[in-house]
């Protein structure tokens, strides 16, 4: 089942896809143009992994990590399918990151490997927005870097778990105005779903709700005002969001 | 006013101090040693800064930075006042990091220096415990160095910003075991509260109950489980919290 979060004639409603069709909570057909996509999920915490994809840190001519690499992006950086992503004035080289996103459906603490899907909800898809300008050389997270305004598109909407026979076998690929651009496979992580709950949930609870983005495969490129981005992931859906110029958005 | 959220027969409360006493939302006396504290707001995110006292910087032999350099502590590592802290197995360095907390009251973007104190709320009291052990050579922020659960003590209660006639000029004392470790004043922050709003807010939207943790003076040190933590922060109060073995608490 596919589970969405939208506005429509001014309320927000919780519904489901069906037959391709977006429904409400009463069952009753909605007219998927005239709905503004949310994120399907509000979450307490996103927490995302930088070069979880081996091939992905060599672009970055970084090593692979020896344990994840964690940062939080900020929920108010979270935006919904065909919602717009601004592009600040003045920065050079914002990129897409297409990414697997988790979502925890059952609190846990020191959970273990072999329990670790026992506290996945389901996945969605998230575009791990980043302005590599703002990168740089810091001492700690670059939360302006990847937690501006608008930076957090997620959805359309969220599957069921039960509905992935295998998150680890799923073909990501970004497209920039229908060409593709990024190409991957969650196979291809370096820390798997489960490894990297044990990993987090070592230190920190996970409530329902958390989100845990799980890295992009290579294939960064510049995106600029204009541009349409569209990120796939199979069995999931498509998540799309235009570039405009800071100013015309947030 | 004082404001504290707590535990008190099972229920939770909102409730005020005065002249020194606790009180429910009814007016009703509560007495205080018979409540269990929580943070005194339930944030959306609690934002922190690094190296906002010169001093603090140098003794991390680092440069004082050209800029606020930020990062977001997990909401799953806050507690109240006298909870435990947990000091996680095997660790060889942990300190506390005494700072003033500022609560966001009205939301707000791109929010200028000459209006970011209309956006106050009030005042609390932070302990950014901080495993030193975990900092290491990271990429990306070390969200466990941080964000372990308890590492974010943050009470008693929190004060109207109209009681706090200068946020700039509040001496801030860390006690362990009743010995004075830490000395600082409010007036040597590198970056001011107006100057960090107005940074925070160039791109990110803040929203009330949205919590800033402003940074630590010199003065730290170790500490192990046994000990008992307490910050003092002038026209605030007192928050203490113990130290204790890993599987003891969390």
């Amino acid at each position: 089942m596919r589970h969405a979060r939208y506005i429509y004639q001014g309320r927000m409603h919780e519904g489901v896809l069906r037959d391709g069709e977006l429904h409400d909570e009463q069952g009753r057909r909605v007219p998927m143009e005239e709905v503004v996509w949310l994120p399907p999920i509000s979450p307490r915490t996103v927490y995302g992994l930088a070069l979880n994809f081996a091939d992905h840190a060599a672009e970055l001519h970084l090593e692979k990590p020896k344990e994840p690499v964690l940062f939080i992006k900020p929920n108010a950086s979270l935006i919904g399918h065909l919602a717009p992503i601004c592009y600040p004035a003045g920065v050079e080289y914002m990129h897409y990151e297409a990414e697997l996103a988790v979502i925890i459906g059952r609190a846990g603490r020191r959970i273990r490997r072999e329990d670790a899907f026992h506290h996945v909800l389901g996945y969605t898809i998230a575009n791990d927005v980043t302005v590599r300008d703002f990168v740089g050389n810091m001492y700690r997270p670059p939360i302006r870097a990847k937690g501006w305004d608008t930076f957090g598109p997620l959805g359309p909407w969220w599957v069921d778990a039960a509905d992935i026979s295998n998150p680890h076998q799923l073909a990501i690929r970004t497209y920039v105005n229908g060409d593709v651009r990024q190409q991957g496979n969650t196979q291809d992580m370096i820390f798997r779903i489960d490894d990297i709950i044990a990993f987090l949930s070592s230190f920190t609870t996970l409530y329902p709700g958390d989100v845990i983005l799980t890295g992009t495969p290579p294939g960064i490129s510049p995106v600029r005002p204009g541009d349409v981005i569209e990120v796939e992931i199979e069995g999931i859906g498509r998540l799309q969001n235009p570039v405009v110029e800071e100013g015309a958005s947030s």
